[in-house]
């Protein structure tokens, strides 16, 4: 099999210092053709990164339309996902973008319909849904491990400082996107938490502005109710820093998540296991090679899904802002 | 000045456990001089525990017109609040009465009315208002030790097994007591969260069920707004358990309480200050005592305030029952 030709549009931090140590990995199966960035000087800089030194496109038509790629990696602010997206799908290419899916739902609804026209791949780059140790932890629960999951506990905190590189980024730093960090980073959280407990059915709560350099609100508790039947809680904030925990308690025992160790603590039992530790962009990248080229169902990479995620966060900004307890559902109707 | 004769009605664990030693402490301010129980056995047993031997009474009737004490104890299950708060004021007796003030607001807004057209004390017995590490973190953060308190994150979990001396009383097995344990155990917890942030505006929650052997729901996660403008969670089970934490995020610091320590992390420095070791109970009949003799203030007994912690407990399970954000001033009109 020929590797997949694929271009990187957008040449920032996540391009750099996410995907392409990935993609390095991945040089058997990947090889990176050409870049294109808003300023070209940036595309250039990440093209000496690369070996061999993909072709630079002055601009993204001309990328798009030189049919060097079959593929695209679409880096960049979450914004510009479903015009890109739309370009990329018009000119037959297969796309990869990273998360959120779009600003808000009502976009990401868009950008889906979008994919269901087309034939070409789109796959959605939410890293947390290729994270070993959310996967392992979700067949752990799902052999009872833990006997029935009945509660869920997140906290994510971390205080962005003024200089933070992510919190300088200009899109950030006025978000478009709902709540700023609160959906740019939740999205993950959502995504591991569906990833383990399967989807939420409702949520209210209460979200502040701790830090005015940050661009919107930055602390939020969540609180959510699966449709398992499970009730839980999500803390974040990135204005604020008090701690991270992962909790999922069960009827018959209680699991924990700490980096990439699950510890399992049962009647007079406590075990810890151990997953392959890894941030998850290497299995993506590779999973959307197999989607691709051996047309593997796109399970997680799927817009739907993606727009899922989001969806919850939106219902959550909206619980907060119109007083109410919010139907996750009833977003995507 | 002469001591107070104080008779305690009801004879379970409360008056035995949690009262008994506290007013040993207090002889030489507090006699106790009568008891009475709903099984004269157990006050009688009671009675041999205490030095004097106080007089047992066949009825609680007997003891109250008798003349023998200038006010009562209630140490009863919660449901007897109201007729026993208003037998005991009507005979011109001073109260201390067991939180929760009432099962339910509306029997609470009751022994409030009560209280107010009454002269005599009635004095709500919350033991979490007089625990000193809570009060000693109070003037902490008035004195913005952590700069604006943003955040509140209290968790406390206990699993309370079938043969749980607690679970095991009856009037807990079925409880008339809004959401039992959530209830009877929340009020301590939001007594102590008022302490520290003042008045809560508003919360959203989820209940659960863990154990059917527990006669309600035994878990929830509840969002919280103060009226200072922090927002916070407070997540209880009785069903599971899986850490306890208070956490009281700053602007420009973070306080956590562990038992009687108070730990501050600020820009480079950290301190752990501590509290006397404390249940409260001395400080709680000792306060009582001061009430009732000298006119102190009655602000730590006060019936309004131990009304306040119910109705936020209410608002919450109003909140997971009728699926909207409940604001709790509005259960008070």
């Amino acid at each position: 099999m020929e590797k997949l030709r694929l271009a990187i549009i957008g040449c920032g931090i996540a391009a750099r210092e996410l995907h392409l140590p990935a993609l390095k990995k991945l040089r058997d199966r990947i090889e990176i053709v050409a870049l294109a960035s808003r300023t070209r000087e940036k595309a250039k800089r990440l093209s000496q990164m690369i070996e061999p030194e993909p072709r630079v496109f002055d601009t993204v038509d001309e990328l798009m339309l030189s049919g060097i790629a079959e593929a695209v990696d679409l880096a960049l602010p979450t914004i510009l996902n479903p015009e890109f997206i739309e370009k990329a799908l018009k000119c037959d290419l297969h796309v990869i973008a990273e998360k959120p899916i779009a600003i808000n739902v009502e976009n990401g609804k868009k950008v889906l319909a979008l994919a269901k026209r087309s034939n070409k791949v789109l796959y959605i780059a939410e890293n947390y849904r290729h994270i070993p140790v959310y996967k392992k932890a979700c067949k752990m629960i799902a052999s009872a491990e833990i006997g029935k999951p009945v509660f869920f506990f997140w906290k994510s905190t971390k205080e962005m400082k003024e200089k933070n590189k992510y919190a300088m980024t200009s899109w950030r730093k006025e978000p478009a996107h709902i709540a700023g960090f609160i959906s740019d980073a939740g999205v993950h959280h959502i995504a591991a938490a569906r990833t383990m407990l399967g989807d939420i059915e409702e949520v209210s709560a209460y979200l502040k502005r701790v830090r005015d350099y940050l661009g919107a609100e930055d602390t939020i508790t969540m609180n959510l109710l699966f449709e398992n039947g499970a009730i839980g809680n999500y803390i974040a904030s990135y204005g604020l820093e008090f701690g991270n925990e992962i909790s999922i308690i069960g009827t018959e025992g209680n699991m924990y998540i700490e980096g990439n160790k699950i510890k399992v603590f049962t009647a007079g039992s406590q075990k810890t296991m151990e997953a392959p530790n890894s941030d998850g962009f290497f299995e993506e990248f590779s999973d959307f090679y197999d989607v691709v080229k051996f047309g593997k169902e796109n399970l997680l990479g799927s817009p739907a899904q993606a727009l899922k995620d989001l969806t919850v966060i939106e219902a959550a900004v909206k619980s907060f802002r119109e007083r109410e307890l919010v139907k996750v559902a009833r977003l995507l109707e």
